[in-house]
């Protein structure tokens, strides 16, 4: 059977993605964040384009790393208004196949009920849930939730194996086929196929059964995103989908070999784990049109919301921290491990502050083409085996998705690297079909 | 402006309510229990009665007080199968009036996570939510969450005071109308708006803001139903709905008087909170047609089942526990504390054992007859003012629902003392119009 490239779309309960100027893009729809019209219509145009799925990306709180709330209130809008988790069900519900991803921190909440939720929206949807782990970096998030602060990163991840074992087990305390159903006898279901979890770690414990019994998929599709040491063996241990920063051909390749030889080391499949690195499109009827289009946007860009971003996943304000050092000493615990590495790299490498190299490494990371040439480069580093596909980042909402879908898929069809249709019911299915 | 009756439907993400053999009436729907469609067409069914609302109650596990699991999900099928927050969001999309709440308890979520996720859906129903505000009562609830029992009585109160006190503070952590959308000047949102909320109680702690902004209703309506002294100042503080059992009349206007009085006690206005007591009604064509359907209810109840349950609320296994001593001892901090006091009282004055007592109490409460008479019962009870509406409970559904919304609602809106119509667009605005 040909290999199939694996799309999901990158979604935020906000007016945009990543880019700081998409949602200042003319055709940026904002008055609508919080009507469930624009999740609906989002999930129905990526269905209909036949992506594996859709996942939102979230932060427990509103940035305010750098100097404070104004960045991300005035400038950005990139926080995540409503709870992914309201938002989904009304997506499953105009939609029979398509994937739907929340992003649920490891460090805020109870294991059962990450579990129990979980297990409901993929009962609800007919299998298509997946879970895009993440184990929070920012005291900001900690305080929101009345911690003193986070856990240094290993304990972090460690932490994190203990809350999935713990919903895994949860998830294994129905047997199949539970209920009876009978009326006549009295009888509901079958007390011998409901078990207690009985999960006992360090940190988690949960004694169960969940009131949920088994869903379609049994468990939500894990994706992940650790690129440091420690989050790549727990993705190894756990990732169906990983997610990567939009990294370079030789980079993208060299971090695929390792995490399948990580999995391998585990007793994985390395097939049973598809590796999609973020890419941003900027599309244009011509090469011409799409790199004004990406100079407009470019033009749009905010670089103090930029360095605010940036800050917010270093763990540290950036304009108050210039070397590895001061960063290290005023991050703690906080910060993403490998993208903040990958920032000093490239500090180091030019000789910059840390907050240069970060307006540096948030320049040109698009992938700006026409339909045809961009279809080009996703057939090249696809084959090429370096990545199973892509998670399309959009710029300006919905428009980015919407050209994405209406002029890239069809070309990616074409030449039959594509799925012309869905295979199967659940995401799982139609993820490794 | 004339009095009017306030109506709330009882709901269970499973098969019944409280009636044991309600889910073994020839009507009683149960493969659809996973199924959108089943809980999409009760929330449209409501509405076009005019209800208040519906809200869903909810256990944070599965029942295993009395002899472990067997009997919960052999016989009664009275499992929350589906966390509520999941079916909201679907019951609230093809509906535009109704109010929809769910049970969340104060004692296993993060304040932060409650505010977020019930203003989120706030903002997506155009502000029809309502929190039923629960403190939890068992150890089985506890193990689930990973902690190692319940506090006592009093403190669990203590907490959820804490826990509204911080999820008010994040409500307001947003002014109205925050944001600019000022594409060209790149303003996204007013940062003057958004403020901390640097909430620091005993237990609770957080600092905000949250990412949702200010939602159509600023907050959802807080329901209660604690029935202990200690229950009742908790809800003379916070309670805007409160929904208690079905007591006789006197007790309903004893009840009502001292809620009021303590309301007044605290400064607040006793016409802003509703006072419901349950009610289960059982109609019939005739009354000896409603009769004999009531008494083929009861037939298909189940003892052991009955006893399960009032283990559970009693918080220690009434087999096991012949007086009121011995349930003191066995259950710690477990159990409503109210509804147990009321089973010792039975079985004292009747000289039983509180197995005895519970099958007593667990009897008789059906409000049995044609329409006319039933919607008689309740116009006579709400016209005397010891209530201001009530609670309604299926026995099977969804046909309890759908009987009661075609027969009884129709002879109140005749008779006057039930709206025809909605007049505002919140669940607080009509619940208080």
């Amino acid at each position: 059977m040909t290999r199939k490239m694996r799309l999901i779309a990158y979604m935020k309960t906000g007016p945009t993605a990543l880019h700081s100027g998409g949602w200042r893009h003319p055709e940026a729809t904002l008055h609508d964040i919080f009507d469930p019209v624009r999740y609906e219509q989002i999930a129905q145009v990526l269905e209909g384009a036949k992506f594996d799925g859709a996942f939102f990306a979230d932060l427990f709180g509103v940035a305010d790393t750098y100097q404070g709330l104004e960045m991300f209130i005035r400038s950005g809008g990139q926080n995540s208004y409503l709870d992914p988790m309201t938002v989904i069900p009304l997506m499953a519900r105009v939609t029979s196949r398509l994937g739907l991803g929340a992003t649920i921190s490891t460090s805020f909440h109870n294991a059962f009920h990450i579990a129990r939720s979980l297990a409901s929206l993929d009962m609800l949807s007919g299998g298509r849930i997946a879970w895009n782990v993440v184990t929070s970096t920012n005291d900001l998030e900690a305080a929101n939730a009345g911690m003193e602060g986070m856990l240094p990163h290993g304990e972090r991840y460690d932490r994190a194996d203990e809350v999935l074992e713990a919903c895994f087990a949860l998830w294994n305390t129905w047997d199949p086929d539970p209920f009876v159903f009978d009326k006549e006898r009295g009888r509901f279901g079958d007390p011998e196929k409901v078990n207690y979890a009985n999960y006992e770690g360090k940190w988690i414990k949960t004694r169960g059964p969940l009131p949920t019994p088994r869903s379609p998929q049994g468990r939500p599709v894990v994706m992940q995103a650790g690129s440091s040491d420690r989050g790549r063996e727990f993705a190894a241990r756990w990732a169906e989908l990983i997610f990567t920063p939009p990294y370079d051909r030789a980079t993208m390749q060299a971090f695929s070999d390792d995490m399948r030889q990580r999995m391998a080391a585990a007793g994985r499949d390395p097939r049973s784990c598809k590796i999609l690195p973020a890419v941003t499109p900027i599309l244009g009827e011509t090469e011409s049109i799409a790199q004004e289009r990406a100079d407009y946007l470019d033009s749009l860009q905010h670089q103090e919301y930029d360095l605010a971003y940036a800050s917010l996943s270093a763990g540290a304000d950036l304009s108050k921290t210039k070397t590895a050092e001061e960063l290290a000493k005023a991050r703690g615990n906080q910060g993403t491990r490998g993208g903040t590495d990958r920032l000093i790299q490239i500090a180091e490498k030019s000789g910059v502050t840390l907050a240069e190299a970060a307006a540096k490494k948030s320049r040109g990371k698009a992938l700006v083409g026409t339909p045809a040439s961009v279809a080009d480069a996703l057939q090249d580093l696809f084959e090429s085996e370096a990545c199973d596909g892509f998670v399309i980042m959009p710029t300006t909402f919905p428009t980015s998705h919407e050209q994405f879908c209406r002029s890239v898929v069809p070309e990616l069809q074409r030449r039959g690297v594509f799925r012309t249709e869905y295979s199967a019911a659940t995401l799982r299915d139609n993820l490794f079909d």
